[in-house]
């Protein structure tokens, strides 16, 4: 029986969008090598232990902060909120839901000022804030696009054990539910949140958490994400293409996941659509469906199920991988005792079946 | 020891491009289905038994002919040649070489006149001809353009189990070779050759043959290939798609591979290169970089190695298959006896070598 | 001086965004040819008078009426608001304004409940609804999607004589401007003004009216827009391609402007930026910049500056139109006495300066 | 009445493609600029005079050198023949015409080997070669790919004051014909003329000659061409943007023209048919049909019918230009006395005719 967070007596604060990933890393060097020299970040600022990363289309100071560390994980998950005030509510609001929280008024990274950090309720480091630094937007700076430009970070994605009870507490903090995906049983596997008008700011994975599954950027169309796999392929570092490029069911975005040195997975993210209307539908998708995650039915590779980032409290240290009691999904779909159908009309519900099955994926 | 075909001493047939492939089926209407709503393909010309289709940019009579059948085959790789000459050539080339050769003034098809179908030293039914019915090229139509458009017919593919033994003949009859897979053994596991200036007229893929591996038709870029996909998602006929889309190794091309009704393999094929210099140069990959096949390091499914259509002799009855002696290119690089790298100089050569592997591709 | 519109003291209705727009066709049976077989919006519903037409990835009822009449012209510009309670707000709103309002419980179209439609300040009907009913969103029917597929409405554009009277009166309406053009003197020659996260939901063009200067949908990517006009091309009515396509300075988009069988200017637009954060930047463009409307400094025609569709008041009788009496952008940057530069630098701001203009571009 | 050049009796050199273009140009680092930096060709070789640029696909050493100079001008269209002994073909051939030929074994340029040059009967520098250094083919170096990456040369086109002339030349030199523009009293504007399989390694455009119209590179597809008309934007050199981006009708290629810093104009060209076949289909464009130039209607610049870069003799001068006698393309299609139809039907021949025009375009 899920133990639900609280709903707070005091408003939400009005969060805008996910605005930027403090990520860390253990070797700068390399890491640089990943998001400026293959994926073409734009550098904001960077000294010898910190990158301030942007994509081309945004104006504040930085989507992704690298910060040189002992142990890979990420340090905090940033959302910009509407007003300077929103900063308070945010304080307030977790304050009476009893997680620690620490407020800083000259920001936790350069280029963001007051903040506030908390240890959330599923055990992940959120930061909201609302003064930032302005900097160039590159938007019409095509003597800077390349082939595979990331235009803007899209959503961040989490793991959590229970994601009932994630998805109620960001309800709760204003984030609604565009897509999940779920059982004849009940049983929720994954549900996408948002805040801005696209499919989502975050989602949550049911799994071993609290994690980072990974953090998304987008691109234009859909060619500059063939040209990340292709430029992949040159460099030969092909095995850190971790799955795709392919179509998702959920969302409908082209998608592709790659593995930053650290192992941190990386999502590039094209085409989703608008939610912004007060009534837009909810699409929840039958975990059994073996176009929900891929709408071609390629297959999913068990290490997109298994690998995740720790994520850090407060003072820096990895928050312990709580287990997911519920069904996986992996074990329902995948291998001799999963079951997954392509027709639903053709599948009998055994593992015998053998209409709308995706030919040549059995292993 | 291969037993290389002889060469004939007569001059060859100057082959002009691989023009049409015949296809027996054994339902017509869902293989309408298929090739015409599905895929696009413009028909010519159709009747209760037989369909005569086209691509977008073609100007002679058909690329493809579905013709009703008890048994799922190839029944004719159609080429033609450069003048009516040739198919007298032809056809004194083939009789030297003793194979069956039968000639028909009036053609073996609609559309098509004078020709000469043979029962080629490999076991494959080869045409050749001159004469054909223009129609209308439909490349400014763009009324007619679908969002996954098929534009030219681009290459056969057959299966044989004598790679070498294969290219020989092929080079005697004009075929020049682009591309060739093989190992630090000699081993040849497929060639690709080519007479019009892309990679490829047709390829020779090592294994059990005669059969037809594929037929590829091209696309003008590479969002025509994912339409195709996130068509036959909606369809819910993704389990139709085999293997892709991807970039290719060999052939630079960006490509899918689905299946017909009949489990005609079909290729979707776009943006290969150049090869009509005298010397191009040709491109060797080893069998184990796990780049060749799939530039992005993405498995091959089994089945695109094992399964293949039969071929018909010149009474329509199908070819007995011969057994590849040699060895395979799934054994050698799939599953936990073979070996694949994506850096070469990570690589030990043992099977318990993990670097530069493709994570989450191991089953 | 401008006499601008007064503030109401009661709150604005929270308009969510741009929703459709209701056109009075003079023969249904053309324009349906040029809405459905040429662009291919989905009809939603239709009968002999009435055509309800809607984007692939639309869930409302429409997005386009399309409705028979004497008269050529734009009957209604509607917008989604955020709650029920919100249609009662607009009816307050532009009574305090003074403005003729009719409220029906029932809607003014199908599939649209309960509204308010107003003359408003500018002379405009506007229409103010929540109620709608959900149709099939075609998001993931690829089976139907085009090669040219419109996927969403975008915005409209409005052509006022006053564009610094009909921005305050916008503002006052919630909406916030993404950019304008201006020239030194301090004239406003257009601005672009946002409810939703895109640069626009409608954009006021300097100019006589009230009148509709077009209605944008959007694609997914560039090479829809290119099809659209290929297709044009070959039903040899290239003459009602009217600029473009091309890239715009302002919004960043890339654009196509068309006219359909009255006359009614339709643009198609993709990839413009998020301007969903507080502090979005505003960006102003110098109306001498010759890269403001076409990043690539392609001239612009002259009826894209002078052509537009009449409003009609909600008698249904055409608005009379009023002359604008400051500067006119054509005037300013076209022909013998008009200014433009590309590089500023490079400009003397003197007719003969010959640097930094586009070459080949004068007549 | 044509003075036709006579046919040799001798057998012409077997040409395989154009190859390279030797330009002459007046600032080396404004012309690297430009080539290099804007464009993105690859540098195979420089010194403090000369620069070796290839196309991204491109085996052979260079496809355009970059000489410095006093005059900018072309000072060799370069062709690759099928053998050494074809060089020797090409020096029997011109020296039967009655042409200035000279002879270098160790060639004109670095990289190449035996070459002869000519003065060919229309006054322009052929060079004919087989040796060629071969280099990187940097075909799947996606690490070097740019957004508009320019991927292999594709022609040349000259101006020559009698078209039929120059056909008739070039027919008897190998080439075939696959397009040309005719109007209904014989006389013939443009034709485009292949040896590889597309639709020209040269085209001749009537005009005062002999001059360079343009050399023309190929993208994969349409978006890189966008991309770099949306880089000459950010850069600020749009004025150099001459015509385009758009689709052409001859041909069917999506095009651009852009200037160089000596005015000589570059075409980026992609996406045009194969040739291959014997009888492959001529197509005749009306010279006033608005969509030969344009498939859109889009009109084309007057300077892209007047202006071209001078060629030189063997010995570096400027060959004198001739005056085109008949009719001109621009006088019978542009402007108060030319004559252009949409759709053939709707027009009188008339100047006053309306229907059929594009709107817009008249000045």
């Amino acid at each position: 029986m899920t133990n639900f967070v609280p709903t707070p007596s005091v408003p939400a604060p009005d969060i805008v969008r996910c605005a930027y990933l403090e990520l860390v890393v253990t070797d700068l060097a390399k890491s640089r090598e990943f998001y400026v020299d293959l994926l073409g970040l734009h550098v904001t600022e960077e000294d010898e232990n910190t990158i301030y990363l942007r994509s081309f289309e945004e104006f504040i100071h930085h989507n992704l902060v690298l910060r040189k560390g002992p142990v890979a994980a990420a340090a905090a998950f940033a959302y910009r909120v509407r007003t300077p005030e929103d900063v308070d509510a945010a304080e307030a609001y977790y304050k009476e839901l009893g997680c620690r929280v620490e407020r800083r008024k000259e920001g936790f990274t350069k280029g963001v000022g007051d903040s506030v950090r908390v240890e959330d309720p599923l055990g992940f480091p959120y930061e909201f804030f609302y003064e930032v630094e302005h900097v160039e937007r590159l938007t019409q700076r095509y003597d800077l696009y390349s082939a595979g430009e990331l235009v803007r970070l899209d959503h961040f994605n989490q793991v959590t054990p229970d994601v009932p009870r994630g998805r109620k507490y960001l309800e709760d903090l204003g984030f609604r539910v565009s897509e999940d995906i779920k059982d004849s049983d009940g049983v929720t596997y994954a549900a996408w949140m948002h805040r801005k008008q696209t499919v989502h700011d975050t989602a949550l994975t049911g799994g071993n958490g609290p994690r980072l599954h990974h953090i998304a950027f987008s691109t234009h169309e859909k060619h500059n994400i063939i040209q990340i796999c292709d430029k992949m392929g040159a460099l030969r570092i092909s095995d850190r293409i971790e799955r795709g490029p392919g179509r998702h069911g959920v969302s409908n975005a082209f998608y592709l996941y790659i593995l930053d040195p650290d192992g941190h997975r990386i999502e590039i993210y094209t085409q989703d659509y608008y939610t912004g209307d007060p009534d837009n539908p909810t699409v929840t998708w039958d975990v059994h469906d073996n176009q929900r995650r891929d709408w071609w039915g390629n297959p999913v590779v068990p290490s997109w199920y298994t690998e995740a980032s720790l994520v850090l409290d407060l003072d820096g240290k990895p928050q312990p991988v709580i287990v997911r009691e519920e069904k996986s999904e992996m074990a329902v779909t995948v291998g001799a005792d999963g079951f997954s159908y392509t027709r639903k009309d053709d599948a009998s519900g055994e593992p015998t079946a053998v209409e709308g099955f995706k030919l040549g994926a059995q292993v």
